[in-house]
């Protein structure tokens, strides 16, 4: 299907989440000069060094605490609320406290979607309450809901197929299997637009997840220009596969959906801290992850772990006192869940240090254990990163995926920078993502500490290496 | 702790879930005289005859179709409810409809706890909903709900341990660690009484289960003697982690609690549906699952799967034209979630029947793919069991665990009579049990067939065998 393939190249672009079928370079074929391979290849020692710090010397467990001591504080963070505002705070507080240099946040304006006290309930043939998240960007019902039949299709193809009538001022509801994140987002992301090109006034989606418990997963959709926005939400996989068997009885399915959502625009911030460069403190290594989250469970796994394993980094260094010779510089990025806003902002703010940006790494996949990394950029610099793997060879961690390494760094990797992002052995990401399964008990201390290990070791040697890792 | 000893013995006793360590008999000395071996194993043929049926005949789906119908018409059905009565009222017809015999309900008087529209709010030290399901016959909370400070412990000792003014007047919040069904549920059995003892005005628990998605499990909760009843629900591993944190952390933790629930009592009824036997019809083979369910999910696991792999063994033995000797009876009993009450009703009411009970069946711990059957009775019968199980090595379920095999078969079994519970491939059964989560998908059309086709081909061999399995 053109449509649906034109959709993941979007969705995969805007994403880069879409590694469920990881592909790995064929190419392995590296002319790196014996000095580069020898420079990195130095790095050994003082890599076991920092891994040794968390894994079993004074930090092992500090990264779960103070992870931890966060998202209990402040629960989730969307885009524009106090919560997040509070958490960046409370993060630059934390910088300062621990002596990171050049602290501060940059403004920019963000989007501020809240949802209000949504429900779906069916009503014929049984009533039945359906659990449910109104999806991200989703227009509001009427204050006193929308009561409409329901059609119930497992694709776009069968919507495309249906009669005029059996769509017109119905709800559909997608009852799309579970394939990967990517193909059967494309469901949660344009099912609203599809379903109201053919004149539906609301849209059902079964959450895009591998694996339920009546768990609805929430998420971005976009409106395809020119279309009627229609309420959207998503269903759980209970619920929608009951609903399509209700259809193939020839039921007669009546919902009751209720969604009040406001959409507005807020200030937010990107936060920055810096650990200054010894030697080449002007270029920068870029070290981040999102700090915002959705609006359920409190965004330990997507992505509080992934900024505080970016955090800690420079903290342990300094603590270590192994200073790299260029400037690392952690990020938290804003806004990323509603279409990666701060990064795109941040970038557009700082075009002057676009040309010092020497590498950028970003967690938003998980912090289980480190398998590797992700990684987009030049062949050479693909190569060096593979020599900077044969160092984690003890823990298991050196794989290179090539693809998007991560959503915001992407904002920069799509220009031809190098970038990486935390490949981890993540099977049950998608389980937890977007609900309120998103929680710290998804996080478990002893994996965290490998995981934050790596991530700092990588980035103290690429930002300290005598070579630059060549932009594309 | 003997407390805690003598817990075990009372939910062992009473509720037959306790299998989490089977216990495999060490001795397999058998004695069986060889007419019985050679009648056993002349069964051979027609247990393969009737899976046959089940797993790629013309049954082959039947089973989950008929099941999806049952659940999709009528979701949950909780004891007292008339979502039940209408449920059993279309078994009775459908039984009719398939031609089975001696179709009757026998009334009994059961309990009708009704939750009302129930919530639980952290105030302090921030502000988060709890997702909660109060535990059966809990006492409601006043109407505008109770607001106090909460105590965390993580089992009965840490809440001896704590002088009295941290628990009088205060909400226990139990964040007991899963182990065990049987162990970990002792917390959501007797948490409330033992809080009350120390003068605490209501108690929540974490969800018995090994895995969460931010799931809360219900289930049944007993008040001693002599103790003032105060309201109990079950929250989320995932709040109960992040309470014991606060409270580590020193915080001042303030819960709202609202659970309007009502107890009284109504009239239900247990199913009783009869393949009668061709020789010797006065003995029964009893086939049973319970047909009420929790108020949540739909009870596709607990238990209208059970039901129906007991409900249509007569149906397909039927089709077959394989009628055994003694008679195969299908029991639905009602309310066991609130305590096995049908099934002690029906046995109260049917003294006279007792005499006439050769063996009894039930499956109540999933439909999983069959691994062999739990098993309580004479040592001889255990005998006659093992080779019975030696016809089922194509499927591998061939193995004996000596235990109680299910709640409602208990309160024969317990009294001598020989009994079997469906041992079978169930890992994941806490992630569902008592949950949203227990709904049709949990269940698999081919690995319900297998367990469907064995469980009709047991019942067969042991209503049609040459010996009767003795009593103990």
């Amino acid at each position: 299907m053109e449509l649906k393939k034109l959709y993941i190249y979007i969705v995969c672009i805007a994403i880069a989440k879409c590694a469920a079928v990881p592909i790995q370079s064929k190419d392995e074929l590296c002319n790196l000069s014996p000095e580069i391979v020898s420079d990195i290849a130095g790095y050994a020692e003082v890599a076991n060094k920092i891994m040794d710090y968390f894994i079993k010397g004074p930090f092992k467990g500090k990264t779960w605490e103070r992870l931890s001591d966060f998202v209990d504080k402040f629960g989730p963070r969307s885009s524009g609320s106090k919560n997040l505002e509070d958490s960046i705070d409370y993060m630059m507080v934390e910088s300062l406290t621990n002596k990171l240099e050049n602290v501060h946040a940059v403004e920019c304006e963000v989007p501020h979607w809240v949802r209000g006290e949504e429900s779906a309930i069916m009503l014929k043939p049984r009533i039945k309450k359906l659990p449910m998240l109104g999806l991200g960007y989703s227009v509001a019902t009427p204050s006193e809901g929308i009561t409409a039949e329901a059609v119930v299709v497992q694709n776009f193809e069968e919507l495309e197929a249906l009669p005029s009538e059996r769509v017109v001022n119905k709800i559909v509801v997608y009852d799309q299997p579970y394939i990967s994140y990517g193909e059967s987002g494309l469901y949660r992301r344009y099912g609203a637009s599809e379903a109201s090109k053919r004149g539906a006034i609301a849209a059902l989606v079964r959450s895009v997840t591998p694996f339920s418990l009546a768990t609805p997963h929430t998420g971005q959709q976009m409106y395809l220009e020119n279309v009627t926005k229609i309420p959207v939400a998503a269903i759980t996989h209970e619920d929608a596969d009951m609903l399509w068997r209700q259809q193939k009885r020839g039921e007669n399915i009546v919902i009751h959906l209720k969604m009040p959502a406001i959409l507005d625009t807020k200030i937010s911030r990107n936060m920055v801290a810096d650990l200054k460069g010894s030697d080449n403190s002007k270029k920068l290594v870029i070290i981040s992850g999102h700090i915002d989250s959705w609006d359920v469970g409190d965004g330990s796994m997507d992505d509080a772990a992934g900024c505080f394993i970016s955090w800690v980094a420079p903290v342990v260094l300094k603590e270590l006192d192994l200073i790299p010779k260029r400037t690392l510089r952690t990020i938290l990025f804003t806004a990323e869940e509603l279409g990666v806003i701060g990064a795109q902002a941040y970038e557009a703010q700082h075009k002057e240090d676009n040309e010092n940006i020497s590498f950028l790494m970003e967690s938003d996949v998980g912090t289980f254990a480190p398998l590797g990394l992700f990684y987009e950029g030049s062949k050479d610099g693909e190569c060096m990163m593979r020599e900077v793997l044969k160092l984690f060879a003890s823990i298991n961690a050196t794989e290179i995926i090539l693809q998007e390494p991560a959503p915001d760094i992407s904002v920069w990797t799509s220009q031809g920078y190098p970038g990486v992002g935390l490949y981890n052995d993540n099977p049950r990401y998608f389980w937890f993502h977007h609900s309120e399964g998103d929680t710290l008990n998804v996080e478990d201390p002893n994996i965290l500490d490998v995981a934050a290990a790596f991530w700092a070791a990588v980035s103290y040697i690429v930002a300290d290496m005598k070579y630059d890792i060549p932009r594309d």
